[in-house]
Order: C-alpha cells, then structure tokens, then sequence
C-alpha cells in the first residue's frame, strides 16, 4: 500500500520540486496539492512543464480533510505559518514534515529573537525532530510526529563539520567559525523582488545579511553545539550565485594538533559509513556544485594547510534537494520505515 | 602631444580590455598592437565587435622598433615572459607596465617557490613599484620605470584591509586572515579549458586551489606585512563565480578592541581622502559586484558582528578594468603626470 | 552652453540608461530626474552603481517647471502616458522625445486597434516624427517638435530591410515579409512578473505573442510600406534571451532576381553612407549580439542561398541603447543641431 | 534479462547522457564505457558527478570483443566514423544505433556533397532506419539492424510539420519552409573552441551557418519529402542560446486554405494519437524550451495568423535527451521489444 502524502504550500519552487519527485516515487501518492494561492487551478496551467503528466489541481482543503487522506503532510509555508496547522494535522493522526524553519530551534528565546515571533508552542517545538539523517538515528526521526526539515545552509554546515567537532579537532573556544556561504537563487522562493529579477541577478554575485544576521545562525549553532557539547559560535556570510540550483560551503578551521589530511579523512569515512548520501570527495584542485545538482548527495572535500595549519572544508549541496525537497523525502522515507534512498538515487544532471 | 604606448599580449582579454580603454582616453595614441598568435591578422577579423572602429593589424614587431616608438609599454604575457622583455624596452628608455606576476613578489625566494621559477632579475624585481596607487604615493609610482601592476585578488583584498592594518585595529597575530574570494570567469583569460567550457561553467560555482595554493597568497601577504610593519598571514580560497566580469572578496577580522563601526569607516574616509575610486559604501543589506562592472571603482563595505566582534569587509572591482586594465591605465596616468581618473571614468553599466 | 534636458520616468531600465549615457554627455546637463514611484529617494540609493556619481534625487515635478528648465525632455514612460505629456510641455516651447510608443502610428485606426486606446490626439500624431535617424533626413528630424523614438524591434528591422525595399529587390507582393526576433529580456523593463524571475527566464529561451500579435507589427509595417510606396505585411514572432541587452533580428526575403550579393552589399554601402551607426558587416559564419552590445551600432549582415534564391539577413542592436535611449540620444544630438555621435561612440563591451 | 549495452564515444556530452539515462534503466546494463581519448580514466575522476555511483572505467576495447559482450551498441562518434565501426558490430549480431548523421542520408550524392565525403557504404546507407519513432512505425523500427538517430534540428523540426504535410495543408510548392532554430551550446559538443567560452557564449546570441549550409538541411528536406512524396525546400538558419540545452524551432507556414486552428489540432493529436512524447501544448502566450528540459517530450505549439493565413508552429525538445539520447533509448526500447517509454518517463526539471 502507497504512503498517502499531501503538499501544503505546493506552488512555491519548495513545492514543485516535491511535486517532481513524489510523483516518481514507487511507495508514495499524493492526496492534495493544497495552495491557497492558485485554489482551482490546473496544475498544468500554472507549470506547463507538467503537462500530460498530472491532471490535478491546486486547492484549498480543509486541514481536517487533508488529515484524513494522509499519512504524512509536506509544509512547504512561509516561516511562521506552522505553529497553527501542525496541531490540527497531529489530532487526527496525521505525521508532519515542515520545511519552514518554524520548529527548528529548541531554545524558546533564541527562536523569538531571531525570528521577531511573539507566541511560540513549547511543547510542539521539543517534539518536533531536527531531520538531519545523517546525524540523528534513523529510530529517532522513524518515530517522530514531526520533523523539522533543516535550512540549506545548516544542512551542508553541519554535516561538513560534525566529524571534526564530535572528535574535537578544531579550535571552537576562541574563536568563531568562518561559515562562507554561496546559494543558488532559487533558495530565495518564487517570490518576486528586484533582486531575482533576471537582468539584476544575472551578471551579478551579491553578499546578503551580512555580519551575523542570517537566521539559519542560530540554526547551525544549535546542532554544532549540541554536537561539541558546549557553545559553538559561528561568523556567517550567505552569498547569492547567479544559478538557479546550488549551493558551495566554504568553511575555515584552526586544527587543534598536527593531525595528517588522511587521518582526517579517515575518521569523515567512519563517522559517514552507510550514509548514502554523503560522499568524501577526492581532494582535487575543484570543487563544483555541478557535481551535485539533481541529486541529494552532499559533496565534502578537506584541504589541509600546512603553512597555517588551517583545514578548509567545502560542502556542496543542490539547495532544493539535499537542502530542502529531497531532504524531506529521505525523512518522509524512514517516517515510513523505507530505506532512505526510496525515490532519491536521481543521478546528478552535470549538464 | 599625446603619450605613445603598445600593447604586447594585445589579443588576451586583459589586452583587448587594454585596447577599448585607450582608444577612448583622450591623451593616449597606441602605436602597436603586439600579438604573436594573431600577426598579420587584422584586429577587426579576430574581434568583430572593433568594426569600423579600429583598422590596425596584430603584429609581432622587434622590441626594438616598439620602444622607439613608445613611450610606455603594457605588457599583458603570460607570466614568465616580462623577464626577457622588459630590460630591452628600459634600454631604450622606454616604460613597461607589467600585467603579469613577474615583478610583483620582491621576495625571490618566495618567488622562486610560487611560481617555480629558475631564474630571477634582481635588480629589476627590486627596481618595479608595485602599482596601487591608492597605497602607493603619487610620486613613488610616477618617478618609476617599471610598474608591477597588481593581481586582482590582491587589489581587492589590499584595500580592503589597508586602513584596519595601517592603524592596527584587527588581530593578525594568533591566526591568518580569512579571504574568500569570488572571481568572474575572465580571470582566467581567453585559454581554452574545460573549466572554461560554457556548458562546464554554466549553472556551476566552483572553489579551485583551495587550502592555500593560489600564486597570490605570497603578494597579498608582501603588501599586508609591509603595512603591518610584521608578518601577516592569510587562509585565502578563490572561488570563480559563473558571470564574465567582477570580483567579489569577503574577508573575516577579529577587531582588536571595542571600536564602533562609524569610527572604523572614518578611518577608511580619512584613509581613502582625495581617492576617487574608492567608495566607503554605507552598510546596506547585500554588497553586490554589479555596482561596480564596468568602472575602474573599488567598492569597500564594512559590517560589526558585536555578537562576535568580528568585521566582515566585502570589497568588489571588475577584474578586468580596477583588477587589472584600469589599474594598468591608473598608472600610466600617474607615470605620464596626469589625473589618475583620466580616460577611467565609465559609469558602471549595471544592466 | 550646455543643453538642459530632464528624463520623466527615470527609474526605469531605459532612464537609467539614459541617466549613464547622458552623463558622459560633453554638451548635456540633466535638469530634473523625474520618477513618481522613487520621489525624494536619493538616486544612489535605489542605484548603487551610481553612488558618488550623482548625487541627485528622483523628484516628482510639475511638467511647467520641469519645462521652464529644460530644452529637451525624454519621456520614458508607459504606453498611453504621453499623450497628457507632451502638450503641457510643448506649450512652454520644451521639445520631446518620446520613447513610448504612443506616437509612433499614424493611422488612428491601426492605433486604436493595437493600443486598444479610445481617445488619439491626431494633430499631435501628424506632427511627431519618427526619429530613426538613418532612413528620415537630418532637417526633418531637426526640425521636430516631437520625435516618436522608434521601438526596438522596428529599429532593428526597418534597418535590416530598407536598402532592398527601396530598391525594390524582394517580393513583398504575395506573402508577408518573415520576421524572427530575439531580444535581450531587459526589453521588457524593469517592473517585475514571474517570466522575469531569475530562475524562469535563466536556461530557458521562450517564443511569446506569437501568431502575429506583437505590438511592434503595426509600426514596423507602417514604414515599410512608407518606403516601398505600397502595403507591406510582415510575420512576426518576438522571443526572448536569457540575456539582459541585445537584440538579433533574422529575417527571410525572397529575392525578386538574379542579383549578386556583392551587388546588394554595394547598395547597403550606398544607402547607409555617411551614417555611422550601420555597419555592413563582412558575410562571416557567425552573427552575434555580442559585437554591439554597449554600443549605438546596427550590424547588418547578409546571406544568399543560391539554392533557394532567398536572402537572409541579420540585424543586431544594443536594445537598451540604439534600440532605446542611445536612439533617443542621437535624436536629441539632431534635435540640437550636433553631430549625430557626440557622447554616443563607446565602443561595444565584448566581455 | 538486462539487456546488454556498450557506448562508444562515451566521453562526449550525449556519451555522459547516455550513461546518466541508462544507469536509470530498469531493463539495462552497461559493458563497456568506450573512449579512446580517455582510455584506463576511472569514469568518476573524469566526471566527478558520478563519484560513489559507478566505479567503471572508460576503455579502448576491440570491437569484436565490445560485440560479443553487447545486445545493442551506442555510437556517440563524430561523423565520418560510423562507416568502418557498423559493419564489424553487424558481423557479430549487434545491433547499432549510430547518433552521428553518417546513416541519416539517403541519396548518396546529397550525402557526399553535404558532408565531403568521399566514401559512402550504400547498402548500410540503404538498410538504416531513420529512428524517429513518431513517425517511422514501431514495427519498421523494431526489425532494423541499424538506427540512424535523427539529428536534433530534423527532430523537432519534422514533428512539427508531418501532421501538416500529410495532410497536404501548407504551400510547400512555390517557397521553401521558413525554419528558424534555436539551440542551447551542448549541441556543439564538449570540443573546446573560442564560441563555447563561457565569456564569449554568455550574454551573446548568434546566428550561425547562415543562407542555407547546416548539414542538417538534407536530413530535414529528406525526411519531409518522403512525408509530402514530393520535394519541400527549407530555408534554416541555426541560433545559439546562452543556455546548456534545449531547443526552439519556430516555423513559418502558408496555410493552404481557410482551415480553422482547432481542426488543425485536431489533425495534430489524430496524427500523434498513442505517441507519448508529443505533447500538443495549449494556445498560451508564451512557448519554453523550460517545459522540456530533462525529458523527452516535443512540445508543439500553433499560432494562426487571420491577417496573413500563416501558420507559426513552435516546436521545443531537450536537445541532449529527445535531440540525443533519450531518443536513442527510446529506438533502443524499440529494437528490444520493449514500451518506448521505459526508463524515458523523467518529468521536466523547470528550475
């Protein structure tokens, strides 16, 4: 029997990426694809590259009627739009994956400083599992009711520095860890402002919320501190590419000893064993976000400097996969008991 | 009476950036375009785009015959070449502006190790004033024969960092300084590679001689020490970002002490007095390289993390004109005893 | 004595452009920068790339004042906005060029039909000329109060076509002209939808009012039929190029004898003398906008299929600028009695 | 049992595509990964996005030995190869489909003339099928030895007219078809030339092989002309998008008489009545090769224009996956029996 999902928030770049790839999914159907937005809506006529191939529409259901058709629901809202449709989606037994940022962060007062919120539900936030699977237990997110989906750029931070922090190997006490980021621009939504207008955006590389003020700060320093057990501080700097897809984490760490790139990489091997979607990169003269983009894997590659006895860490993800959409899907798959490489081996496009 | 210059290595991209600049500078008349793969072929043929404009050839004449007929030379070679050329050109009292890395380490040790180099002309490496005239006096740059025009990662880096180390407000002692750099694609010239592949480079963003390898660690490092007055160190990884032209360098400090950002940015004012292509920018949400395409400007904005005391600088040129054309012109302005901004006062195109 | 003139609607692409073309201008000072949305707004804060430039503000001005200081203005405005305009502005003794469409077509009832406009003011109509400055003699153009600045697709066209209908080389009798354009999407200026977001209109290439419906039809017909001295039906299809600037129009004509392309390119020589914008270019194997873009050139290149005895022609412009405001520029030199060129001969960027 | 399969040329960009489609094959392995130039290379250092997911070599093997071990063998040669590599696959019982054009034409004199050759195998000529399964029947397709894969410009270009030309309703007699063709850059393959630079390809567009010299002519006139069992001339000019891949064709009819467009429709879908691929889009506003990219569709877009009766067809496809190699799969599901959809069914990527 089919897993029974429905999308709310199904028209956004989130969503239509979810859309891609449930529908090719063997274990899955879809239920609703609920946006208030384009409610009546062919799905077709809003994204023709769909045509033929789904003859549904967008709508706007009742969260209790979603409920009762599904078995898992995908929340691909606005931040701060969660807080209200979870609980109604728990009482009648249905399961949640919020790709919002609304149930990441665990500490009530970092939550609303950095998100201005006012009310937040304490209770939903300490059920709601961080769903970062290469770092939490498949038993820990197999039986959450809610997952919190992580951020992009949490999610190549942190899984390019969990080794490194869990065997204590780099310099955390003294200094904060220098987290240069660059997305692709379709991170930034569907939404229009000037800044995603083609002839702004092409030709163009831009650093945004600079000097400490991106929200997914907060977001990476929780599970790194969680990860250090003690408080990591993080200086982070996101940047926008001009590409759709993608996403390069650029980090820099002070090493605490004289430990050899190999041993290194030894330990990233182990720490990532039967961890599909990682791979440890040969340490060649490149690293490219073309390696990863159409596919969930995330790309680490270590450099060892001997001269400052600094290693730099890249990490590439494919921002709407690994670090949103696909992302999902993996968690959805060990909510459902799957193996987590159900419906996500896509193989990435190169060209 | 105008200045006579040529152009050798007129056929690269810094070449023929070179020439669309100096055929709009009002005191400049080339005499010739000097290119050994193209000579004989008519400009106009190779560049179409110099139609009706230019109905010179590409030659390949005797240093001999260029310098008399020169009074300054840009040489845009390949780095390795100015060695052998530059003292003949001198002999006849003729002056080069080299555009390649050859007379820019002045350390021939460190020179010899980062670019495998055999041989070294001490005297003249040591004769060549290093071309960033907003650190450089006027009369330093214009009393001297042969100018090693600077690198474009370490243009932009160099003024970014000028006054926080001139008037020591960062710590440069227990670490190196992060610099992450982003390049357009010209940066790496007109060379065929597969890198350079449109369908390669397209929809990709990449970081490439990472972990401290990049030829121009040791010139950004020269120029901080010496306004340092001590040993500096960088972590510096250069990225190249899928769009023709700019730079974008974001650099990460560890303030000293407890100064407020508006008495930083006095600094830079009080720094940067009477230098018309650096702009202090104000502290807006997003630093973006397309301000600046186009212009021989230098853009510098500074953010204060005061949850971490860290200044992040973003510093953005156009490689191809502040980053290496531009500056080349900036100088020959300054060597002829003009303006500085003669001939360089092209308003970013943005669209 | 400089010539003041005032840009209304100049926040949009075409005013910026006008605003960085003017000014490099020797002859021109801008007297107002008139923009409703942007009133009181500082330029370089809504423009970045300007800062230090300028240090005006977007204004919102009464047409008297604006035309008491002014002797010439530009209305870049939207379709049906100058109509109102222009009388108010004429009355003060101010001349106008209007790069709207509004005073483009002369049959009222074509006008009506394709602007789906109600009112027409035919005696403002009858007077504006069309100001595409290679087909319509110097005095005409000079002695104007009004020029209708041509549209961007005509002016690529009508340039592309007007030596062979004036001689009457190509069969215009027994089926429309094919006309196959492809611009730069900055032609469809600044104000945002969802075509014009970075990442629909990046890897993608689209073919839109297809089926014979562009706007641009009724004008381009309207002078080819002036110049054939007879009706003149074109099919016309617009697309658009994930590129910001440039405009590459391919056009197919059956050709009405056995004439020799050497022959036609002598006509095209003949025509165009002395007009320095055109360039015949050689019969390459390529055409590219490439080689215009920054520039107020029209290349024009031909073909021959001996095979089929049909002639294509390509006609590349700078959309923003000889398809724009560096048309209206070269009208506003005419207008002033200078050379066509002054402030317009920047030669095309090419990277 | 999988059916055995070997690519020879399987370095280039529709070699690479051919392995990222076929890994996805349910009913398919691979023998050899065949290319000369990359001999001995692990597949995965060559083209780093395959890394964790095969672990292959590209090999230089006999082809008797590639024979024996293989079903079905790819070509992916340049043209002029095919010709000594088809018989020795033959002899041993493999069947071949060639992607290069050297089995496409028919007439052997065309052949020589259009692509110099000197030497031409007329009974293979004479046995290959033409594997454009939408037109040619699955029976044909299914009993032949030897594929000819259709070239990208003749795919999109003859479904988009065979509908009209089987039934006789465009004047086909008196002009030739007017067939304009946009194509992204991997079409010109992943040979380095100074076109495919990512400085000269971004922000360009060209037209190349302009007045009716691609190769692809004949192929089309060939393939029509069978259809119309009388000659149909075209005139075609070849564009490049700055874009990967995809393609556009626009293309320009006399309509016959005074059909109504939804009959014309009408004609289309009774003609692709059970082809999976062919997608009749709905009359919007817009046509994108967006729709397309990462399947195997061809979207067929009408216009009707009542003011000149001409009928505009726009016809888009992945020039890499139905221009290319998905099309070769789908002849490769054919000769095996198999639905052609398999392993084809990739919904669009859009962002």
């Amino acid at each position: 029997m089919k897993i029974r999902v429905s999308i709310i928030g199904a028209s956004g770049y989130t969503g239509v990426e979810l859309i891609r790839l449930l529908l090719k999914h063997p274990k899955v159907q879809i239920s609703y694809f609920i946006s208030k937005s384009n409610d009546g809506n062919e799905i077709a006529k809003i994204f023709p590259h769909l045509t033929q191939i789904i003859n549904n529409k967008f709508e706007d259901v009742d969260l209790e009627i979603i409920a009762e058709n599904s078995d898992i629901v995908f929340l691909a809202l606005p931040h701060g739009n969660s807080i209200e449709v979870i609980p109604k989606l728990l009482e009648k037994h249905c399961r949640v994956i919020d790709l919002s940022a609304d149930m990441r962060i665990k500490n009530v007062d970092t939550y609303k400083k950095w998100y201005q919120a006012d009310y937040v539900n304490e209770e939903l936030l300490c059920d709601a599992v961080y769903g970062l699977p290469e770092i939490y237990p498949y038993e820990v997110i197999n039986s959450a009711s809610v997952i919190a989906n992580p951020g992009c750029y949490p999610t190549a931070t942190i899984l390019a520095l969990a080794p490194l922090i869990k065997h204590n190997l780099i310099n955390i006490s003294h200094q904060p860890l220098i987290i240069d980021a660059k997305s692709g621009i379709s991170g930034a939504g569907k939404t229009l402002n000037q800044n995603n207008h083609f002839c702004e955006a092409i030709n163009n590389f831009s650093a945004y919320q600079i000097g400490g003020i991106h929200r997914h700060i907060p977001e990476i320093e929780q599970e790194l501190s969680k990860l250090a057990m003690q408080t990591v501080q993080i200086q982070f700097t996101p940047h926008l590419i001009p590409t759709p897809r993608g996403m390069l984490v650029t980090i820099y760490c002070s090493l605490n000893s004289d430990i050899h790139l190999n041993k290194i990489k030894e330990l990233y091997y182990e720490y990532y064993v039967n961890k599909p979607f990682i791979r440890i990169m040969p340490t060649t003269d490149r690293a490219s976000i073309k390696s990863v983009i159409g596919s969930n894997f995330c790309d680490i590659y270590l450099y060892h400097d001997l001269r400052t006895n600094y290693l730099t860490i890249i990490s590439c993800i494919d921002n709407l996969i690994k670090g949103a959409a696909g992302q999902a899907i993996q968690n959805m798959n060990i909510l459902s008991g799957l193996n987590e490489t159900t419906g996500l081996q896509n193989i990435p496009t190169y060209i």
